[in-house]
């Protein structure tokens, strides 16, 4: 392999995709939205909840410990667990995590009710998640339950004198140092007016987030932005988002989120959860730090990712997904002529990402037939042919690539069959050479 | 495997997911948009060109016919396929696939010479994709032109008495029936008003359409839109777009152009292409058939989309990733007990999309601790251990959903182990049905 032509073996300046760099009238360079919380959004990283929930998932308590500890350490600021009545051992692995005493805060996953929630805060964890399903189809099909009985639900509470309900405790926030979420389930199909009364009254009790979740995974980024923009308006505590990806939208869902003034927002390792899963970890990162490169590369260990990917990826047994974002096999892999030459001369052609960030190379294919002579000029100097007694002359160049072209017609060719190709001719080039010095 | 819960098996009953079950004011109702194409976009599916570049891509010309054929069967209005320029494999073929006679339009991609556009017409292609870098970053480092030279470029135009640049040819739409695309590459790191400027032209001079590309996949779909709906006040054309997916944006991006005035939508199957490719033609039915369900019903045959998915998979030698929307292999299958509940009385509860458009089915998992018993009711439904004489109360039901979560809290569970439990737990009851009849 030639991946051997990478940033930081170059030097340490600044990956020119740097938004210096734009024109001043690109759409890339935009201003700032007010709304906007790009530049300052927290992760709560549910591999071990939502991706408890996918289908090869079986955690035992080393890969949980594991799994919370690498993502602590790679700066995810919550880590969320499966509730503990779900069995003995969620019971157990919860606790046992509490006391690890990791960066992460750590939260848990319950129902709506006082007794998931108080066994969840005897587990020692930092915050609670409540959810309930406010649309239609969960009110009827799930818990049978009312909007009317929704507004009525205790929304279990710890301030200092106990459990209460939300209505009648204001201002209690935090007050147990438990933090407080609410979150509707399948919030895009709920009634729009139902959930922001809903959202306004928890807030007003004193919860520390509310949620929105698109359970079904049929949201779009404009629908996003829309729910959570009037969101923004009706509460005044953090707005946490969970996308699911049934339709390919959760990345962007979840940018779009924080633009609208979201805060925090759900992801697992490879998006791994319910049916296809939610906003994938590495993907987010891909995103944002595209979308916010100082905060995203300071907050985040982003070198760390690929291990953190192929250990999940090993404990469920799946391959990383072939055009996953950053760590896919070919994700820094440049093969069409026109690409690969002006990748040599500027790798921010064609990358909008530096892979030294996630300590990755970048690799030049010239092995196809739609490769081109820069590109095969790249490799000639990477092997050291080039210069006086080998490849002087862009003919030359011209002349191998086009053997090589020729070739990779026929049948497909590994990075050896082209050097084989440009060896031959090159050996060919120092023969003539010498037969010319012996002629001379 | 219990995937027999299919709904084409139950009743052709519309699949309750349908808009008239929303209630009027959800997020998901949206007033239809004046700029919105979502009910009448197109496809140009590009796995033979942008696919072409994918690290692993190898196409014979008896892959490249297959291909074009299965996807113009599949609806596709319009195949690219690689430059005839390419090499002399991709010239040939070409032309082959030009001669067939598929309902699809043919087009190729081509650098913005003259030279090109004439071989590809040459092959008998019902069009030409012609394409510039118009980004800083690729002026400076791929081609070297300035803006002002590209603004004099002539753009290759066929008309009756033969080709002329853009300038002095108005109303010349279609007159040789040969379409042509006009395109800038990395659109978004472009220079607005140069674009503006440029695309203005081409449009007067009569091109079909203009594209806009995200050639190195960092656009977000709010830039997206914002671009997309100004180009659509500037220019009379069709728009098509182009969304690679380094950060993972590329469907939401895709369906947010059609939004914004977008008419055709690049893609490829399973999106490969250079680095980790482009919007997926499989992932973007997902979203259309969400986004505008009985135009993409009516226009693509989507139970042949996993045999395309599959075969274009075989040829370039990856696995369908395991997150793939609609054909992973856990999109439909259900996992955390109140889903699995809630999917049993009504599967609209946790899927956005009916599996059985597709020609698929779903699949309920019970081999967890976080199963419920209304899960495992199902199951025992579907065994016909129910009724009397075996499983006839949820007491029973939920003993033995206890003693699978203990299980499953030891050791993962294929779903014969669960099974396994039930019966014995069934031969339980029954013997002690047998004991009582004996006794009495």
């Amino acid at each position: 392999m030639c991946g051997t032509d990478n940033d930081s073996a170059a030097a340490p300046a600044p990956h020119p995709a740097s938004k210096a760099n734009l024109p001043s009238s690109s759409p890339y360079s935009q201003v700032q939205d007010y709304l906007s919380n790009t530049q300052r959004y927290q992760i709560i990283e549910s591999t071990l909840r939502e991706g408890e929930q996918f289908a090869n998932a079986f955690f035992t308590r080393e890969h949980k410990v594991k799994i919370a500890t690498m993502l602590s350490e790679f700066g995810c600021q919550y880590i969320e667990l499966t509730s503990p009545v779900s069995s003995q051992a969620s019971y157990d692995d919860c606790k046992y995590i509490c006391s690890l005493g990791l960066k992460a805060k750590i939260l848990t996953h319950v129902r709506c009710n006082m007794e998931d929630a108080k066994r969840a805060v005897e587990c020692g964890v930092d915050g609670v998640d409540l959810v309930i399903g406010t649309s239609s189809f969960l009110r009827e099909y799930s818990h049978g339950k009312s909007m009317a009985m929704i507004k009525q639900t205790h929304v279990p509470f710890p301030d200092t004198s106990g459990w209460h309900c939300y209505t009648p405790v204001p201002n209690s926030r935090n007050s147990k140092g438990v933090e407080v979420r609410f979150s509707s389930e399948d919030s895009f199909r709920s009634d729009l007016v139902d959930i922001l009364a809903l959202y306004q009254a928890v807030d007003k009790a004193g919860v520390n987030r509310v949620g929105i979740a698109d359970t079904v995974g049929g949201a779009t980024p404009r629908m996003v932005y829309d729910l959570v923009r009037t969101l923004r308006g009706v509460v005044g505590c953090d707005i946490e988002c969970h996308f699911h990806d049934d339709t390919g939208c959760s990345v962007a869902n979840a940018v779009t989120a924080l633009e609208g003034g979201a805060t925090h927002v759900d992801t697992s390792v490879l998006g791994i959860g319910e049916r296809n899963g939610i906003t994938p970890l590495g993907a987010l990162m891909a995103r944002m730090v595209v979308s916010a490169p100082e905060y995203t590369k300071a907050t985040f260990d982003l070198p760390r990712l690929k291990d953190i990917e192929e250990y999940v990826a090993s404990v469920v047994e799946i391959n990383i997904p072939f055009n996953n974002p950053v760590t896919g096999f070919c994700a820094f892999t440049h093969k069409a002529g026109i690409h690969a030459k002006a990748i040599l001369a500027n790798p921010s052609t064609y990358e909008i990402i530096d892979p030294a960030l996630f300590g990755l190379t970048r690799y030049v294919n010239i092995t196809s037939r739609i490769t081109g002579w820069n590109a095969v000029k790249g490799r000639i100097t990477q092997l050291g042919l080039d210069g006086p007694g080998g490849f002087e002359t862009d003919a030359q160049i011209k002349e191998v690539t086009a053997k090589i072209k020729q070739l990779a017609d026929i049948r497909p060719l590994a990075i050896d069959d082209a050097d084989s190709i440009i060896h031959a001719y090159h050996l060919q080039l120092t023969g003539n050479g010498k037969q010319q010095e012996t002629a001379a």
